[in-house]
């Protein structure tokens, strides 16, 4: 059976030409201005809407959990809509994490990414600071943090399976096989991959406030700086969920278990 | 008037050539952990958002009905996406039974696809009580049920009718008239399917809590354990549903009728 | 300038043709069963919602107006993508009489479709009777009414624009210049003609409960049969906004106006 | 390495020739129309809220912030959707004044698009007042305005972002590279524009009741006529945003700065 797709060759570990060509810096700041826009417009949401429930006569007017989950997951697919021709547009170190295991990125281009995702976050969390500091400072900061009466272990497994749920579907929808039979996928990905950044923070705001992304958690609580305790939580977590999906898209869903264990016959039949 | 489209012969019921290819096995791989993560996801929603609204001091801040009623219908649009091309999406013992009616896959792939839905459905939910146990026994566990002042009959008859919406749904995106016009139909039709979930689950939340799913309602069951009073209408309606839905789309809206009456003069009017 | 799309002939008044078709009597099923489905999944929506808000202890947890206008945009959307292909998807009686205006369907089918719509309703707005009798009785039935402190001519009016939306929006998503350009335009083209009725209930719920839809008005006032009053507002205000979409997207967009004038030099710059 | 897309030639400043063609006139009637309903739906959305919240038994019913957030980046989705093969779909002169800065317009095309909108802003906001006088004067006339508590800078500053937000998202989605390999984006261009709408009202309603589009702002000024306490903030705002965005997108993703620079080898590289 012929294929009708062709894998990519995996990106070598460092690539030292990638360095002289303005595509990858031009990736760089799109990846920065991409994390800054995202933090900016969605920490402005959570503190806008604490301090709105704090002193507004109408309880029920503010955007609640379910708006916030919205301004997650709307911006990633809006981000990643419009960075994905430039970028990838992964505005997330675990999304970054995932596809460099899958060696779909080389390690520098890997590592260049996560700096200037969390500078962008950074960036953008201090702009909603400077622009309404006291609402900022007595509303949380929109900082990640473990709810009372949930274990470290409960939010570690949450922040888990919820970048899993992530990355599972980053792959699925950047997949090559996909890619050649649907021309118009590039375009159609940002958005199940934004469904799942708004519905995994439906699930998990209550638990940790939902990362899933470590340049989102480590930007709040650069500026707050009152939410460090357990902030490991907000980095390892995601990056074992983003490796879990790798690795299950990889040996599962791509069949590499079954081309390594050579049983059920031929190859032809892995497609 | 020639056709332009191929109508694939019916599925057999029982396929032994299948059981030898890997690919039947990530097929069921691929719904153990669709269905796993679905529940995971939904109930972890569903458990938050009433331990939410216990404790807090802001009562319009949790996602309520309408939250809830997006994380399973939202789930669904991102695993069908994710999951369409390895197993073909079903993620729902009713959405295999419906399309084992119509001889679209076999009867062992049928069963087999149904234990996988359930083991990842109790997997899903138990993760859930694993992850915050005393939250969920003191919510309902996501468990479906019959609402106060509501007879048994409405209950088997919502859920017939939810389960016809959504069936009736995969059908019309999985038509092969409808793919061989449309090449990009395989990419579009989980959204559709996750809207009729997202709005069953709106109309029927506050009669049976909406199961049109018997995994779903079977993996909390078995979870929770509190809550198998008329647990039956949570299987039985479901099939009946799918099972309208499935002669609906073959006698109605593909001919089926007409060629078998033949009446109306020439088959080839039926398009 | 060489046009790259053909406008289908004018359909004929009467086509005596189509009556010896099956597809032209399972248009008629489907529009039957689509509508009733419709009406079904939304009343039963607004019925639960208003039964819930009054007994719960939780004020909050309820769909409210924005599930309740979910509701309908998400189903239009739904059955417009599942009856698309059968009957073209109407499932209202002003974007029949618009689309006839067009003449894109004969006068008979035109009426065959009203009537079939309203049967549907009827029957949809009956289940929900059926199903819950004495909360549909005691929260309004689902009826359209002019609320307090509204003029006749208020309702009237917002009936007329809601419409004109609906069908503008219709007319834009299945005119044959964007169908010969885009050819998934078909599967496209019931996202935005959801959304569209989505934001229409958003706007009008609070003044007229929303009609748009001379069938979902009319199915609720028969079953509930105590809202009669000033009824006929929801029938000729939607067939006015919808008369005004077929004109102007005739007149206007599609240049009828300036070929009748005959100004503007060269009809080829008319595209 | 051949470019697989060609950009279309800037724009003239000034070109009579456009002056003499219906599609022109037409354009501008798209642009008058698609305003105006832009504006009545949305503040209807608002003001029926604002109404209903406050004389109503049942606190929760009204659509919120999150509902009126959706009124205005649901609408946008739909008008995009109807008028971008009319006008290219701006509704908007802060995203006029971006594609004019991009050559992607001519300044007389510009002028008349903003005249057109800012007219039909004036009228559909008209046409709230007219239909409910009282509601309307009472709960504010939808208005732009600094909430208590913010500084001048924070709200110029929130609508600088939020319109780069919207501009940058068209630009992305405009792009002739994307269209010219993805021949269906005109079509599915209008949702993640759309979804950029929706998300900024997320995040800014608190603070600016959130312009990022001068007709708007200035249509309800203009019928309310008690808020036009620091309105310039509503038209440099955006126009800025708008600015910048158009500059990021020439200059950076497009590559312009590199190829001014010379650096970087050859130009080539720069795809």
């Amino acid at each position: 059976m012929v294929k009708d797709y062709v894998d990519p060759p995996a990106a070598p570990l460092i690539d030292a030409a990638e360095l002289t060509k303005w595509s990858f810096y031009r990736a760089l700041i799109a990846e920065f201005v991409a994390t800054l826009l995202f933090l900016y417009i969605t920490v402005s949401t959570v503190i806008g809407y604490k301090s709105q429930a704090k002193s507004t006569t109408d309880p029920c007017a503010g955007v609640g959990i379910l708006g916030i989950a919205w301004a997650f997951g709307g911006m990633i697919f809006v981000l990643v809509y419009c960075t994905a021709g430039i970028s990838g547009g992964h505005i997330n170190p675990a999304v970054t994490f995932g596809l460099f295991l899958a060696r779909k990125v080389s390690l520098i281009r890997a590592i260049a990414y996560m700096v200037a995702q969390c500078l962008g976050a950074i960036c953008g969390v201090g702009l909603v600071k400077i622009f309404q500091k006291s609402h900022y400072n007595g509303n949380g900061g929109g900082a990640n943090g473990l709810a009372d009466g949930y274990s470290t272990g409960t939010g570690f497994g949450a922040e888990i399976i919820g970048t899993f749920v992530l990355v599972y579907t980053v792959f699925s929808a950047t997949d090559p096989k996909r890619s050649a039979r649907d021309s118009h996928v590039p375009v159609l990905a940002p958005l199940p991959i934004g469904f799942a950044v708004f519905i995994v923070h439906l699930a998990t705001i209550p638990i940790t406030g939902t990362g899933i992304n470590p340049a989102r958690s480590f930007g709040a609580a650069v500026i707050y700086n009152k939410a460090w305790d357990r902030h490991w939580i907000f980095w390892v977590g995601p990056m074992v969920g983003a490796g879990i999906a790798a690795f299950y898209h990889a040996l599962i869903l791509r069949g590499g278990a079954a081309k390594a264990l050579g049983s059920f016959g031929s190859q032809t039949q892995v497609v």
